[in-house]
């Protein structure tokens, strides 16, 4: 696959966990992804929660369209708390999984896949706090580094980092 | 009822809204409650999100007992996401509910109550982005300043603290 087609959204608002993005990043770039940053409004500084990283977005949710990506990835921090509440944000993750393009949410990430109804029936690990939302969401709540349940990736926390982004990885390369 | 006997435990975390908390306690105080702040482990400085209000907690919530108070207390902000993976915090607000003292919960205080399991069949209403999970824990969600069912007291957000300690300070005198 040519590295340009490799084009991979990344949901952001303030509150992300700092070193976590910034791995993930590194991770995706390193494997050749182009990364679009996706905030609810276009060219928005986003704030990670420790002060450590901001970053500036690209696109706005409402102009983002799931057949632009190779996968969607929803990182993990206190934006998941926000992202979850804008229906752009959740059309976009539903529309990806309805056509089958890779969704990734690691640590609080999985909030955006329960406000967006994706988690009834799967297997879907997250940070512990959420663990009873997953459950009463009618997810399979393990935990496990990371879990790939048909398309939905998820990861339990910044540790879970590069895994995650293999597992994503590895899931783009199999729709292909 | 003598002032002295007015004993509201607060519970907290890092991360807590700082405004609110701090109207919370001013409110709280002016009606001549003492407020007892409880937190994972004694004796701990706690900050809240936006660096305004920093609180030393006097309690564990380990050796606070709930028939020491007359009400508990759950903050809003991302403490209540810390709260909610602390056994003993969870065992202090489900024997208070079980002996029939006020438990309160503010923004994503209601988070708390979920991981409780206290809010199956329960009118709850807390901040717009953890609706779903109330919805999904079995609570029956609506977006009002202030709800008491049964002495579980819910509001959305700092702007209804006024309506919220308003309703506890209420239940309490209705319970003795």
């Amino acid at each position: 696959m040519a590295a340009a087609e490799l084009r991979i959204a990344v949901l952001l608002d303030d509150g992300f966990e700092d070193d976590e993005l910034r791995t993930l990043m590194e991770l995706f770039e390193s494997a050749g992804a182009r990364l679009t940053l996706v905030s609810p409004v276009a060219k928005r500084a986003c704030k990670g929660r420790h002060g450590r990283l901001t970053v500036t977005s690209e696109l706005a949710a409402s102009t983002a369209r799931a057949e632009m990506f190779a996968a969607i990835v929803i990182p993990g921090g206190y934006a998941a708390d926000k992202l979850r509440m804008r229906h752009a944000m959740l059309d976009l993750v539903r529309d990806s999984i309805n056509r089958g393009i890779p969704v990734g949410a690691i640590g609080h990430g999985p909030q955006v896949l329960i406000s967006a109804a994706a988690v009834a029936g799967r297997t879907v690990t997250c940070w512990p706090s959420i663990a009873i939302d997953i459950k009463n969401a009618g997810g399979l709540y393990v935990d496990r580094p990371v879990v790939d349940d048909g398309g939905i990736i998820t990861a339990r926390k910044a540790d879970d980092a590069r895994a995650f982004a293999e597992a994503i990885l590895r899931r783009i390369g199999d729709s292909r």
